[in-house]
C-alpha cells in the first residue's frame, strides 16, 4: 500500500500536482522505481469551493496541520510520499512574524517528526523559493550561493531547507527541496503582491485588459511556467535517494526574462494589438522590491538531474493560453 | 543599567570572554559608542569547580536554560547584550539528534523570544561554526558560499543564524553570528574528536608529550587562535548595528595552515626537538572527515569590518605558551 500526502492540496499548484499525479498513477521508490500509489491524501485547511477531481484514490482532511496532534493523523503506516506544498505566503509573514513562524516552522517540523516516525522513512518534498535570496548576491548565483532571505518567509523557508537535509542525511526522512523560480503565468486577479506583475503583465492583456507595468522594460526575472513547476515536483518526487545524494535542495532551472522580452513574446504570440495594452509606468517601490531579487543563475545540479526548464518566454505564454483561457486569446 | 548575558559563560571561551569584558568595562550600544556595563551574568549548567574571578559585576544563573520558564529569567529589563555560546557540541548532536535540535535549536529560540520581549532590542551575539561548510564545496570559500552541514550540529546552527537574521531584520534585536574556524590551541587533553589533533599536534609536543599525528602532513585546515576569537567576539559585541547591515553572519577571518607548517612553527618557536615528539601515523578514517572540511577562504567583508586574524601559526604557538603554559616549554 502506498500514499501520497499533498498539504496545501487545493491550491494552485496543489491541484495541478494532483491532477498530474492522479493521470501517471504511479511514482518512483526510494530506488526511483515506478510503484502505483493507491491513494492521494488532499490536506487543506478547508474543503475548497471548486470540487476535486472525481477519483476513489483521492482521501481528503480538512483542518489546520499546525495545530497540536493534526499532522500525525495526516500520516500513517502507508504513507509512502509526502509533498508539503502547504505555507503561509510572504506578504503574511512580513504582517505576521509569528504567523510564519508557527506555520512555516513550526508546522514543518511537526509533520517533519509525524514522517520521521514512519518505519520506511518517507519521501519528504518541500518547497521553497527564490525568495530565500536577497541581500548582497553575485551578478550570477550558482549552486553554491548562500541563501541571504531579506524576508521572514524566506528565512523560515531556508531554515526548514537545511533541517530535511540533516534528517535525510541522517535517514529519518528522504527529504528533498525544491526552489521555485517566480512561476508564471498565475490565473487569477492582478494583487498587491510585488511579483504580481510578473504573470499580470503576460494574462492580463491576454485577458483583454489594460495593464500598467511597474517595472520598466529592462528588468529581468528568474521564471519557471506551473508545467514546468509540476514536472519538476514529478521529478523531485520520482528520483532515487542516491541520486540525491548529500544535497536535498535544488533550485529548479528557471529562465531569465526581461519586461521586454514578455512584451516582445505577447506580440509574436498573440498579436501587437494585445501587447499594446501593456503600458509603462514604472512605481520606485516595486521597482526596487524585484530588482533586489536575482534574475540570473548558472545551475549545474538540475540539468545533470534531468530537470528541465522552458524553451523560453514564447512557450511560457503559449501554455498560459492553452491551460488557462482554452485556447482563446480575448 | 546594563547587563551582558554570556550563555555557556563557565566554559573555555566564556570564561576568556567574561576576563576581556570585566578587564575592558565598556562595551558598544547600538551605536557602537561605548558604555559602561553594570553587571555581567554568567549563565549555565552549574556552577563550575574551578571559581569564576572574583569581581561585583558578576552575577550567575546555573541551570538548563531549554527548560521550560528559564531563558526568561535570565534576561531583565537591563539587559542589553546576549552572547550565547551554551550548545551542545557536534559530538552530541550526532549521537542524539533529539538533544541537538532541543538544546540548538528549540533553546536559542526561547532565548530569541525572552530577547525579543525587551523595549530596546538587544545585542545578541550568537556563536556558529565551521561546521556549518560540507558536502560540495568550491575550493576557495567566500563570503557567498552556501552553508552544507554535513552534522546535525552544523544544521542547527545555520538555521538559527537564519533566523537570528530576520528577527534583526525585523528590529526585533540586533543578532550577529561569528561563524568560528577551528579554535586552536585549546588546552586540556587530546580527545577522540576528528578535530582534536589540530590543538593536541602543537599542545601535546610542548607539554612534553610524543604524539601520534591522525593526518598527513599536507592537511590544510582553517584556524583562528582563542585570543582572536575574543577579539573578534568582542568586536561582534562593540560595532553598531548600522555597520551590521543586512548580513548578519560573518566569518571570523582565520588562517590556513597546514599539519608540516604547524610543525615547522613549532620547530621555529620551541625547538626541533619539541617538533620532533610528533611522529604521522595517518588514520584513514579521521582522515577523511578532515579533508572534508573547508580549509580555503578569500573573505571581504570581515576584514572590511575590522575584524584580524592572528599574524601566522608561530604567533598562535606563541601565544599558546604565554597564556595556557605560562611561558614555559616541558
Amino acid at each position: 500500500m502506498s500514499t501520497v500526502l499533498i498539504t496545501g492540496g487545493t491550491g494552485f499548484l496543489g491541484r495541478k500536482l494532483l491532477g498530474a499525479l492522479l493521470a501517471r498513477g504511479h511514482i518512483g521508490d526510494s530506488d526511483g522505481k515506478p510503484v502505483e500509489f493507491d491513494r492521494i491524501r488532499i490536506a487543506d485547511l478547508r474543503e475548497p469551493d471548486a470540487p476535486l477531481p472525481q477519483d476513489d484514490r483521492i482521501v481528503t482532511s480538512w483542518g489546520d496541520f499546525t495545530a497540536t496532534g493534526v499532522a500525525e493523523t495526516l500520516i500513517d503506516s502507508d504513507t509512502t510520499h509526502i509533498v508539503h506544498l502547504a505555507a503561509a505566503v510572504s506578504g503574511e509573514c512580513e504582517r505576521d512574524f509569528d504567523l510564519g513562524m508557527r506555520v512555516n516552522l513550526d508546522g514543518t517540523r511537526g509533520l517533519l517528526e509525524a514522517a520521521r516516525g514512519l518505519q520506511a522513512p518517507p519521501k519528504f518534498v518541500f518547497t521553497s523559493s527564490v525568495a530565500v535570496y536577497g541581500g548582497d548576491m553575485p551578478a550570477v548565483l550558482n549552486d553554491t550561493t548562500a541563501a541571504a532571505p531579506q524576508n521572514s518567509y524566506g528565512a523560515q523557508k531556508v531554515a526548514c531547507e537545511y533541517l530535511i537535509s540533516d534528517m535525510s542525511r541522517r535517514g529519518l526522512i528522504d527529504g528533498r527541496t525544491a526552489r521555485l523560480p517566480t512561476v508564471i503565468v498565475r490565473p487569477g486577479k492582478a494583487n498587491a503582491a510585488a511579483s504580481s506583475f510578473a504573470s499580470a503583465v503576460i494574462r492580463e492583456p491576454l485577458q483583454g485588459d489594460e495593464y500598467i507595468c511597474p517595472v520598466s522594460p529592462e528588468t529581468a526575472i528568474w521564471v519557471l511556467s506551473p508545467r514546468k513547476v509540476i514536472d519538476g515536483l514529478v521529478r523531485t518526487l520520482d528520483l532515487s535517494n542516491e541520486d540525491w545524494g548529500s544535497s536535498r535542495t535544488l533550485k529548479l532551472p528557471g529562465i531569465t526574462v526581461t519586461v521586454q522580452e514578455m512584451l516582445d513574446a505577447l506580440a509574436r504570440v498573440a498579436g501587437s494589438d494585445v501587447a499594446a495594452r501593456v503600458s509603462m509606468q514604472p512605481d520606485e517601490f516595486i521597482q526596487n522590491i524585484i530588482s533586489g531579487w536575482p534574475a540570473r543563475f548558472e545551475l549545474a545540479r538540475a540539468p545533470a538531474l534531468g530537470f528541465k526548464g522552458d524553451e523560453g518566454i514564447d512557450a511560457i505564454v503559449e501554455a498560459f493560453i492553452q491551460d488557462e483561457l482554452n485556447g482563446q486569446v480575448a
